[in-house]
């Protein structure tokens, strides 16, 4: 079922509808001349990854930090939404394949699909561990989460057996703001809830591997959240990696083995594995080598924007996978794409340092400017919050997420402390075989009912 | 594991968190001489059941309408919560068992477990449809009614094949509100997520194979709720029951074949399979016979109310499986309870008959009081709001649906349209052996963080 142009407008495809997709599409919807716009997400909400931990640890609910797509995408004119995966693109054809079957003919391509988890390999972690990129693996982490408690209450034996202690492994922004909000968790909420269990035995163990937190932030930063972080009572291991994992404990490398059913992975990210399949060069992690105008080398009408993109921070490493050049760079593969088609030199893309934050937990975050400065405490976790406000897409859950915020920092309530069991998340694991598969019907509709719609 | 009387006090165990369980605890908290109370609870919410359909419409989120059942119970003295499946009762021994292998003893026990849908043993109903009495149900009618639309979009061939179509099944007032909803959600909002379907392919069917909706209402209500459904678009078919379902179709009485995918199933509720394994007498729709003060013949110290409860509405009939009852019930037993430690006889119980009411739609409802009173349109839809308002427990659950009512009103907006896969529900169908089974211990937590915790 290819599609071809519509109405003779170049045709784009985005593929990915986070925070560089989304951009892309909002970018090209202003181009002139004229394109037509396909945006091609698996899921059908744009999902603000920021606040996943929130979801996880019961501040915020799912459609508060999920955003309908077709909402978003339906003010833009010339652009619309396709619920596909995507599993794979015939470049010389210029069509995208997805799992349903149906083909997307391009001119211009901008892949936007973001990074998973990555493992580096530790034995056990792949299978025993709790990732935190997608909606179901908050939800999964949040009821799994509760169902200690429960079954700690239920039979005290568990609480030796490791049920009420979680290990989060890796010390950057994602473990430290994780482990901050954990602990209060079991500390301000689950301590009323559970009269009958000791809650000093709930505990929260944050491991890294280098001798600090927070690696992208000034030495004065990472003190500040280490010192937070210990003086709120989480365990701050340094220093120590993780050996392997098991269903019932974490054994670190210097041989200490701590039990546990709960270990939450926030130690790195790897290129959605896509990337593997599409035959273009690869970067550490996985992510596309692209040139300086953002496209593939070799394919001046393929762009690659976001996470999955291997570009350049000019001083000879890779952007970090966050949000900021995952914006910036859609808007500048939009903007290219709007040179070439008015026969103007494309442009290469230099990243706009806007700062870096990390919030530690109530009253607490870290914040640094690209001037050099820095701040710390409660104003910095206002930052935070104004900042990550501002970027939540809609109205609606702006105002949702506030009164989330109020709620929860006057009554210490986790409202939305209710256990849902998601569907297994599927793994993101695409076969080679898959980046030319059989045109293939789409499925009957009784058979993908029944099949997991997220992952 | 069994578990007996901790400070002497007599132990009463209420199974079932719903308005029946939660308000027998609450009555109970307050009883001279004390007691201890355990709530056996199968979730870690009270589900306000009544708002479960604007939950499968995308107007509400899911703790919005959940509320963590230990926040509730942990403002009551003597009283505690165990999450437990229970499996079944050991009448003689005076022992609740649990799926989870725990026993819990009891001096007196409140049996609120409530009911499920009955399928009349209509061949593939209970295979091919959705019912909407638990939260998963729900958010799997939810994910589902969605995805049709996806579906479509991508193959337009789809919609034939009843992609779009939502069959009702039962006109009484859950299926009333349920077919309205859906038919708002499809022309007012999904028309402008999907600018290339035609969503006049979109239809809502309901279905009542009497010859009026809302059996217990007054003729001039019924034929209001068929007015309104009918100028507005949906397709009701009175006087027609359904022969069978498929997953493609459903098949009417008549003949008449309705290609569908989604069958959403309102038309009967029966009471929950625990009351089949207890070897005490039944009602018709399995409910479990009472004596006039609300305990098991020859079992004084075991009660049953709310749905579960075969109370009779003093006129040779059962009372309706509604709130109200199951409230003033469970408020009579735990009264009964006092009165028995006391040493005074029981009294009767006695229904007050509060009124009746059901919404169609936006501006549309019909209310009927005891007295004769009669409300229909937007005058009797602000009263089921405010009834319903009232009745949700929290402050923060009412301002929250309070908001999302003003703000779909307002929009037309139905925020929460995402797709979340939840795992498939555990039917309840408990094997006449589950009421004696060996005492098992705790099942290992490994295994038990897999298992599906709804259901």
């Amino acid at each position: 079922m290819t599609k071809r142009n519509r109405n003779g407008l170049p045709r784009v495809v985005v593929v990915g509808g986070g925070f560089a997709g989304l951009n892309a599409v909002k970018s090209l919807a202003k181009v002139k001349p004229p394109v037509r716009v396909i945006l091609l997400e698996q899921h059908n909400y744009h999902l603000f990854q920021p606040l996943l931990y929130q979801l996880a640890t019961g501040v915020v609910q799912p459609a508060d930090i999920a955003h309908p797509v077709r909402g978003i995408v339906r003010r833009y004119r010339r652009a619309s939404v396709r619920m596909a995966t995507v599993s794979g693109v015939d470049l010389d054809a210029r069509e995208v394949l997805t799992e349903e079957g149906a083909r997307f003919h391009y001119d211009y391509l901008i892949l936007a699909a973001g990074a998973t988890t990555a493992t580096f390999g530790i034995p056990g972690v792949e299978e025993h561990s709790f990732p935190l990129k997608s909606m179901p693996d908050a939800l999964r982490l949040r009821a799994h989460l509760l169902r200690q408690f429960e079954l700690a209450d239920n039979d005290p034996a568990q609480v030796d057996k490791g049920a009420l202690t979680v290990v989060v492994g890796g010390g950057g922004p994602t473990g430290v703001e994780m482990a901050g909000a954990l602990h209060e968790l079991f500390k301000h909420v689950l301590v009323h809830d559970f009269p009958d269990l000791d809650i000093n035995h709930a505990k929260v163990v944050l491991l890294e591997a280098m001798d600090h937190l927070l690696a992208p932030f000034h030495p004065s930063s990472r003190q500040h959240a280490l010192d937070i972080l210990r003086k709120r009572g989480v365990e701050v291991r340094l220093g120590q990696a993780l050996e392997r994992a098991t269903a019932g404990e974490v054994v670190l490398k210097d041989g200490t083995v701590i039990p546990t059913r709960t270990l939450v992975w926030g130690a790195g990210v790897r290129a959605n594995p896509l990337a593997d399949v599409l035959g273009l060069e690869q970067t550490r992690g996985g992510r596309i080598v692209v040139g300086e105008d953002l496209s593939v080398p070799g394919r001046p009408e393929v762009f690659v924007v976001g996470d999955l993109a291997g570009a350049g921070d000019g001083k000879g490493g890779l952007l970090p996978q966050v949000a900021q050049p995952a914006i910036q760079e859609a808007r500048h593969a939009a903007q290219n794409i709007e040179r070439t088609l008015k026969g103007e030199p494309r442009t290469g893309f230099t990243y706009k340092d806007k700062g870096i934050m990390a919030t530690i937990g109530r009253n607490a975050a870290v914040t640094e400017l690209p001037s050099g400065a820095r701040f710390k405490g409660v104003l910095a976790w206002y930052m935070w919050l104004a900042l990550h406000l501002a970027y939540i897409i809609g109205f609606r859950s702006r105002v949702a997420v506030l009164v989330n915020w109020i709620w929860s920092y006057l009554t210490y309530d986790r409202h939305a402390r209710i256990i849902v069991a998601v569907e297994q998340q599927r793994r993101p694991a695409l076969a080679p075989s898959a980046a030319k598969p059989a045109v293939a019907a789409p499925a009957p509709a009784e058979a993908a009912t029944d099949r997991p719609v997220v992952g």
